[in-house]
């Protein structure tokens, strides 16, 4: 049984909680947070507090806080040689006080309150300054995911910029998608098959080869149509530099 | 029962041969295609031909073939008065040759030759000149998906455009994603849960609602670490144009 206690009360520092309640693995031994009204709904289900000098001891602390507040929030804590990780996606482990030992437990996930998630199929990034502490962190990875990756900063700092494009970008292609349409009286609905088999395709064929339509085929009849429809600067921007960026990729 | 001739030997094409050949309400009476020998493994299935003089008589023609060919095409046909779709996202009914009736059937989803696809969950924008047309015209949609549409050119061309955004544009984000992280010796595998989300998500929820990351937060300090990360002027210009869409649409 592993012992862990989650600062923070975030959309991840929720999801993390809920997860590692579930594992018969880990036992969450408390949940601090600066502002403890966030957390109190909790009260009957773990040990809460805003007491910073009140933590108690456990295997592993797990930093869920922004990436600004990381390194200040680490040198407050009473304690040392213990293991304490950050769940950020782009900051260094040895951003944490050095009076701990360090690492990373990264879940490569979006995550919002209200929408539940399966842990079990997250990608759980790990880092580590020493092997028995990688040890010590897969175990609790892998009581809730069955994808995790010792993956360092490099990688990581790679992954979260590329998490970047094909979530909040995609996401904004997507916005621009219901504008276009609904200024139309057409409806967004109808794309949304559309969305979903955009991205299935990728989980089995690679994004080169699953490439269509007029940029790849330099169909310039079609996309000046279609440059001419949008009638907002901004997005006949985006839709010159993707186009430009499909026909560089395929070589056109 | 419906009789239907299609011709051209595409990816829709093919997807819509299977189609229609598996709806009992449907019967392919004939495939023409210009070069035979890509439809000629049908031949046992279905009545071929290349010889245009030798169509068969029919409900509906469907011209499954490029966009710059529907014109030229539709003025070789041997009859009038007939009823003639083509299936093309941007082109207008109106290009179709007048000698004979008009119409379009277009399938919003994007077809690769070796994916199957499950044809009941496709929209399939309808247009017809008369009423009585699109009566018969619905019928052959409804025969193989559940979603069918009455969109007129303009609302047409609005979610071709969109398709566009939402597939070919987001699968270049993918590609994107593919290149950084592999260049790290990150793996791209890692980032397909997250792809998955981020189209379930906008399933249910608005992609206005959806967003989160550091272009929303308005976090400079990871925008500026992204933005050194990316080595290529191409990437760091999408980067900035996409945050710059994305703060524009969030009041930032």
């Amino acid at each position: 049984m592993i012992s862990v206690i989650i600062l923070g009360a975030g959309n991840v520092a929720t999801h993390l909680f809920r997860a590692f309640s579930e594992s018969s693995q880990v036992s969450v031994k408390q949940w601090y947070n600066r502002n403890i009204k966030i957390i109190e709904s909790f009260k009957n289900e773990v040990d809460i507090t805003d007491d910073i000098s009140q933590l108690f001891e456990a295997d592993i602390y797990v930093l869920a806080v922004s990436d600004d507040a990381i390194a200040e929030l680490s040198s407050q804590l009473p304690f040392e040689n213990r293991l304490v990780v950050h769940t950020s996606g782009s900051v260094n482990p040895y951003d944490i006080d050095k009076k701990n030992r360090r690492g990373v437990f990264y879940p490569l996930q979006t995550f919002s309150k209200s929408v539940t998630v399966n842990f079990s199929k997250i990608p759980i990034c790990l880092e580590t300054l020493t092997k028995a502490d990688y040890l010590l962190l897969k175990t609790l990875a892998t009581s809730i995911s069955n994808h995790t990756k010792r993956v360092n900063s490099d990688q990581r700092a790679s992954l979260h910029l590329a998490a970047v494009f094909v979530n909040n970008f995609t996401n904004q292609l997507y916005r621009i998608a219901h504008e276009i349409t609904e200024a139309k009286g057409a409806e967004f609905d109808m794309l949304k098959p559309l969305i979903l088999e955009t991205a299935n395709k990728v989980q089995e064929v690679s994004p080169y080869k699953a490439q269509t339509g007029p940029a790849k085929r330099n169909d310039k009849k079609t996309i000046k149509k279609h440059l001419k429809l949008l009638d907002s600067k901004e997005y006949q921007a985006i839709y010159k530099l993707l186009t430009d960026s499909i026909q560089k990729t395929h070589g056109r």
